[in-house]
């Protein structure tokens, strides 16, 4: 006989509900929204204490705000690419030379923002307090949790000039500031502290340094992160000390591969550490040589990081990255923490900000320019939940508003003539750049197209899968800016096509948004009423003509998932209204983006300009998704009427 | 050359959306939901203008309130049955002896209420102003606005008594009633009035009749129901003479197939009527045979109707049913207007109450229950768009609280007992009871099983693909209650398992719901173990013991939509909060509909009791629909270790 007590010793007995029980629904803290990852919702300590406990290790990346607005937008485009390796977190240190809490493209704040908002990435701020007054530093914070950022790195800062004095009721130390952060925002901010291996330079002594830790962390410091060190035994020793005097918060060591001569030196000047000899030894007879030296720097870091590890006291490594990619890259790679994950939440990037955390439907035509739709959309107070838009959301931001990643490429003027053509001829020339765009290949002029206006990056590997259909029509001037085939009931674990938890299914209407003339349109239209209602257009010029067979204006979920134990999640629709503010914008990279490498007046110029003003926008949903995609067969109907024109019926006057 | 020109006429230029546009969000006034049906938003006068355009043929149907609570209870099972037909609307005759306005089961109030919230059918409510205050008559118009309630037919009604005068200010007409209606509530209530084909009795002239008629339309009305007639020439006649006094609303034809002699004369005392030669002449000879008389006034009616729709100037038939089916669904059948369309557009039975015209998600639990679904929300503000209940909704209505079907059969005490067994004497035949229900087949006392306390009717078409399967897990036990199977992309329009608009696709995670003992429980989670995660389970017994692996107590869809140019349609989740609540009603059942039936303290009591005390409600949802349904698997494996149970290992003391 199998007992029964066994069993009942696994129940939980939810209160409240063995009555038809009122309360029980108050006690469900069910999420609004489907939640696919954890890491949208959690803060940042939570994730970390997670992470910790799992056993795993991770690694965070420290960044400075750049000099210049091209260097921004480089900036923004590392933290894409150092993102995908998965760092639980990046910081942006505080420049107090720099106007580091303005509006600027490149102030530590703007920066910090972007990060968080555009790059979906976890992020810390830093903030120095020293020679600021009270008012000024609730300011940087107010606008800091208004901007989405929740995590703080405390600092006192540097004083400015040699004639600093502690003042009564001022900022002195970190430890005024962190107690501030936790006057004013409560439990808002997570807040990180520094911590000084072989003490901080003005301190009298390294047990006093250590107190002012404690005293940092016991006035609500959540973690520390510790200054750079040489030898993992420093860092040990220190932890060590930590956890004798009560200091229990994670303790993250401060990782800085060596990367080149001078910025050793300078490095080491700032923070007066000393470089240990055997360092030194290695390096002063390479010091001219950059590669070499790198080289070491990684091989040192690689077997200091694997002592760290393996002594069980280092949850993750923190990484001075100096703002660039290879050496802390190679170094993550050897130490197996740099991981590519390719499963996405949401077949589109996310945004960290705390209040699009519920966001989980977006419209398709900004797929190719999610930086752009956050920015437009950043206004809105609340991201619809399960489906895109409503009348009461505020309109899309205007498209003349300045942002780094607006109407700007991340390649040069030069770099772009030689992708899109020095000089163009013709409409001709225009489709033959699409093709080579498409194909990956050279141009005619040699030089291969690696981005169009629409698209910053080459193409999706979704999108691959439809080279051969994609280069037959532009060819013929159906100029592709957006496209997704047909996926039914694909894993979401797929390598390509997946998104979103495991043990799902992930489905796709085909999808295809282009460019043509008038004289298309006018026959695009007759074959598509053959294609009713199997297939859904909406088809507008710059003037906002537009004419479509969209039932109501509602929208057209194109991409869903069905996962275990959830509601459906359909992150992406094609929808109606939105479709006439991305119109402006599409129509609008023709002009800023491609016609004005041209001269004014330039035949160049002028045959962009007129693909702008007389070319529609078209795009196509096929509903049938269980069936072959069809809108590669509408094209081709299309260009069948166009070669073969009904021809006229004689009208008989006799009859 | 094909022209441009030509094209171009058929845009719609949108104005505000050549620029940015912050207009054209306001202007596309997109529903909050996915609209599968128009009918759900549409009010009657536009549904009538619509359906009359269209020029296709519609026919009501008029009902009287009930004398009896048992009387109620079948009326609105003939609601059901007669709604199926595809009526535009029903109304509800104003029984002022009756107490009409009260919240008696038997009141024309309540009784319209529920044609309208849980019948689903778009329904008129009767109301006679004669002898009743302005106060009286406002709060009747409030409360049945409150209840859903959308139409109206204003009378003036029978004088109570002689000595009727005319009242200064007061209601004598029903005119008066339409004006106030206006007055009091605007454009809320679509308003009928009565027309008299051979005038009023009470007029002094058929033409001062006609004038008054025109007054009634004047004040507001928005079309015209005749009182009954023989002759397809008199009603004809009647529209010409209204259409000539400037009359030109809709006027429905008031249908009376004649039922029986005695029926047809007191019809025609009460409503001073003639009935014609031609007709007495056929009566008379066979005024005792009732059957005679109904055909004959079936062929009566088909004929004069055939007439009045071929006239061009009817759009749609009323029919006086006289609370009665057969002549009226005949008369309906015969004309070709009485469609069953098996197309639904949701998968359960939708309410017309217009607050509820969004609800697009239930419950899986309540399927066979959709009246007491309805009835627990009933105080609900909102039905949530696209997902299942929210934490800020009230929780559901109480258990004990009393409507017309909560806790009650359609079946008399007598016929339960002999479907469900006179005496009980083991938990094997409650089992018994279950297979014979599954199975459509008579029990061994020969009576066939046609409903259980969970199942008001028989098997559903798309349970029945199971029934072997049901058969024998319920042989053994696992009492199911509820079940539904996978499938993978049916059209919408399947007949057996298709609902929505035409050209989608539905989808369905395969569910299976169970009563079952301890000792099964005890097996079948050491079963599911190996399930997870592709089967999420609920198992919870009467006192609340509740254990699932449900993720963050999220709901799970378990039948969508994809539909061509929509969103996701998600119409039915397994919600772990309503699941809570569900339990209570499911056990509840055991003991109101069962156990009550048997003396106290009877053998055949207190098994029913003991299964409501110790069996478990258990749900199982299959997550992965692609594939072949395992859900009968685990429950083979559960008999399969229950009759193979592993041998203890004995522990060998010596090792």
């Amino acid at each position: 006989m199998v007992s029964f007590g066994r069993v009942e010793a696994i129940f939980i007995i939810s209160p409240g509900t063995s009555n038809s029980g009122g309360e029980s629904s108050k006690e469900s803290s069910r999420s609004s929204t489907p939640v696919l990852a954890a890491d949208r919702t959690e803060r940042l300590r939570d994730k970390m204490r997670r992470r910790t406990e799992s056993g795993d290790h991770w690694f965070s990346l420290e960044f400075f705000p750049p000099r210049t607005a091209s260097g921004a937008v480089n900036l923004v485009s590392r933290f894409d690419r150092m993102g995908s390796g998965g760092p639980l977190f990046i910081d942006i240190t505080w420049h107090p030379a720099g106007d580091p809490g303005s509006n600027k493209e490149t102030s530590s704040m703007m920066i910090a923002s972007t990060a968080v908002n555009y790059c979906g990435l976890e992020s810390i701020l830093h903030l120095t307090c020293c020679n600021q007054t009270k008012e000024k530093i609730t300011g940087y914070l107010s606008k800091a949790k208004h901007l989405g950022l929740k995590n703080i790195m405390a600092l006192r800062g540097d004083p400015v000039g040699a004639d600093w004095e502690e003042e009564e009721g001022g900022f002195n130390y970190a430890t005024d500031l962190v107690k501030h952060i936790r006057c004013e925002f409560d439990d808002y901010f997570d807040i990180c502290v520094a911590g000084y291996p072989t003490g901080h330079p003005e301190a009298e002594s390294y047990d006093e340094d250590l107190r002012h830790l404690k005293e940092k962390v016991d006035a609500g410091a959540d973690f520390i992160i510790t200054q750079l060190f040489f030898r993992a035994d420093t860092f040990l020793k220190f932890v060590r000390d930590c956890r004798a005097i009560g200091i229990t918060c994670p303790i993250l060591p401060g990782i800085f591969p060596i990367q080149g001569y001078q910025s050793l030196r300078q490095l080491v000047k700032l923070s007066k550490l000393e470089v240990p000899e055997e360092i030194m030894r290695v390096i002063e007879p390479i010091k001219d040589n950059d590669a070499a030296i790198r080289n070491y720097g990684i091989e040192q870091t690689v077997g200091m990081c694997r002592v760290l590890l393996e002594s069980g006291n280092v949850p993750g490594l923190h990484f001075y990255t100096l703002n660039r990619e290879v050496a802390t890259m190679e170094v993550l790679r050897q130490l197996g923490l740099w991981i590519e994950d390719p499963r996405r939440p949401l077949p589109w990037a996310v945004s960290a900000h705390p209040k699009r955390k519920v966001e989980d439907v977006r419209p398709i035509f900004w797929a190719s320019r999610p930086k752009s739709y956050i920015y437009r959309t950043q206004d809105w107070d609340d991201f619809p939940n399960g489906r895109w838009g409503n009348s009461s959301s505020p309109a899309f931001g205007e498209l003349n508003d300045y942002y780094l990643f607006y109407l700007k490429s991340k390649s040069s003027k030069d770099a772009l003539l030689k992708m899109w053509g020095e000089e163009l001829t013709s409409e001709q020339s225009v489709y033959e750049v699409f093709t080579s765009y498409i194909k990956a290949q050279p141009n005619c002029a040699g030089h291969k197209v690696m981005c169009l206006p629409w698209n910053d990056e080459l193409l999706a590997p979704e999108t691959n899968l439809m080279m051969d259909e994609l280069d037959k029509v532009n060819r013929r001037g159906v100029l592709t800016i957006n496209s997704q085939p047909t996926i039914n009931g694909k894993p979401s674990d797929d390598p390509i096509v997946g998104w979103g938890p495991p043990g799902g299914y992930v489905f796709q209407k085909a999808y295809l948004e282009f460019f043509t003339s008038s004289e298309n349109v006018t026959v695009l239209l007759k074959v598509l009423k053959k294609y009713e209602p199997r297939v859904n257009y909406h088809i507008v010029n710059v003037h906002g003509q537009n004419t479509t067979n969209a039932h109501d204006m509602q929208p057209n979920a194109v991409t869903w998932g069905i996962f275990p134990g959830r509601e459906i999640v359909q992150p992406t629709v094609v929808d109606p209204v939105s479709f006439m503010y991305w119109k402006d914008e599409a129509f609008a990279l023709w002009i800023e983006q491609w016609a004005k490498l041209y001269e004014d007046e330039s035949p160049s110029r002028m045959i962009i300009k007129y693909i702008h003003d007389n070319y529609f926008l078209v795009n196509l949903v096929d509903n049938d998704f269980p069936l072959d995609n069809c809108l590669w067969q509408v094209i081709d109907d299309m260009f069948e009427l166009l070669d073969n024109p009904p021809e006229e019926q004689p009208t008989d006057p006799a009859k």
